[in-house]
């Protein structure tokens, strides 16, 4: 994992933080989003890790880079092993084709950076 | 459950297996597909029904209703209870918002022919 | 307007009434979803009428027929005028290329739809 | 081919005459997309046989039945081979995944559509 | 708004510009979009500000982020507030689910650069 | 074209080295995805070059840089002309409205990188 991929992960995740708190404190639209997205993920019949790991697959097919590094980590958080995480992605490909081989590669960057932040 | 969903849902099945059929005698192409669709959702750490889940929650995003339809069947065969299903519908919204609330009602149908099948 | 067409539309009106019903009294995150819509669609600075037609612009792009029939609707309850709802469907055609000009056609049904009802 | 896929395809044709009658006369910025849709697909290095080829592949991957419908139609009255249809599928499907399979299943019933009219 | 944002926005402007140069010189289709472009989005029944903002809509739902940039400044020229801006990214949120949330925050730079402009 | 352009090329192409290997290595799932690739792209009825313009197009129409980079390059090695490379994207430009005049940027830059190693 080179530098470059590091920081932009950092910076996703950074602008992701900066972004939540303004539209928190300005908008009642986005802190109903907010509920819904902890409606969604707590765990219920199915734990929440494996309803990250439905995310994660959404996210791999709509190319949606941080949406890959959120919910990759929450899986992770929930238990999820990397083994897991790599046929999330193959999911991904199989429901995305070519272009979901691309986005496969950040999620692999994703991967990479929380091995070596673990 | 109208008579109208019932038939509609044997059509994609009926539709399915017909270009199956000749996709399958008429281009490698195609079969490899099938090979790279068997080697996806085989179990492997991740057992085959939460792969199946992920895949019925990218198909509820894409709002691709035969995806719906096969991946639904496919996780209930492979162990899924209903409310996991109900549960991949909820993050299926979470992350596709209002159009995803009306390629739900698709996989309630579904949801509802399977209940009936039983 | 052929019957056909007048059919599709009521048929999707149905089915997101029974889909709404389940869904409120089975899913929390549905709820929330639901609360979001409210939040979203209210008069602010900007009045209901021009967030729904925002919506009407996104279905057309998504190609999501039943966001299609309600946010006409809704538009056409908050005073938008016909003419507003063909420049909306402009907006989304040039946002969405030829595929969009294939969704602006069920927008048109709507609108035969709505006129008729009137 | 079925009786009721026959009538789908026609009725595809139908409805987008009817729609494009509507907006030509009363839509300045349709008019302009019809001017840019015949710019694009007249022949040139490329032969317009080529580009409907390529407009069939994104209608794949974007599930438009009437785009499907349409650039087959003009691909074979360029002198496109059934089997030239057959391999831009493949390529929908390489590009698309899972759901561009779905996808196929209706470019093939335009293809038996056009069989027969021939 | 750190300076990174800053570049990214103005390298968006800049590419959009060298672009825009070329295309027009060697493409007849290009030139027909631009008038499809400027015929859509003159003042009509809409003035010209809300057609800006169904496109910001369409730009945040498909994470088109010159989009975003283009068409809140054209929003901006035509007269729209902040707080319509805002709320027009609230409805791309609630059509959008989890990925228009990441789309928001580009959005949302794109807005403190104009404001820093202003 | 400025150093940026010509860096992220590259970038791109050893990011996609790197994910290749590693899921060469390591997914089954990616190893049959690669036949399927290889089984897409050989020459048929319809040459190589011409399947590689219609991944182009879809590439455009679905804003993925990555692909628009390896099958321009696929095109031109099969013996694509820059010409019939713009006559591609002109019919992205038709299919994707204005969000593919944004990818098109990309496609550009791709060009201008092939022109220069040529």
């Amino acid at each position: 994992m080179v530098n470059k991929d590091f920081e932009k992960i950092e910076s996703i995740i950074k602008e992701r933080k900066y972004a939540h708190d303004f539209f928190q404190k300005n908008s009642k639209v986005y802190r109903t989003f907010v509920d819904l997205e902890q409606n969604t993920f707590s765990d219920g019949e199915l734990p929440k890790k494996y309803k990250e790991l439905i995310a994660l697959g959404i996210g791999i097919v709509k190319n949606c880079e941080s949406c890959m590094e959120w919910h990759t980590n929450e899986a992770l958080k929930s238990g999820a092993s990397f083994e897991e995480i790599i046929e999330t992605i193959e999911v991904g490909i199989e429901m995305g084709g070519g272009p979901a081989t691309v986005a496969s590669r950040f999620a692999l960057k994703v991967l990479d950076y929380y091995k070596l932040k673990k």
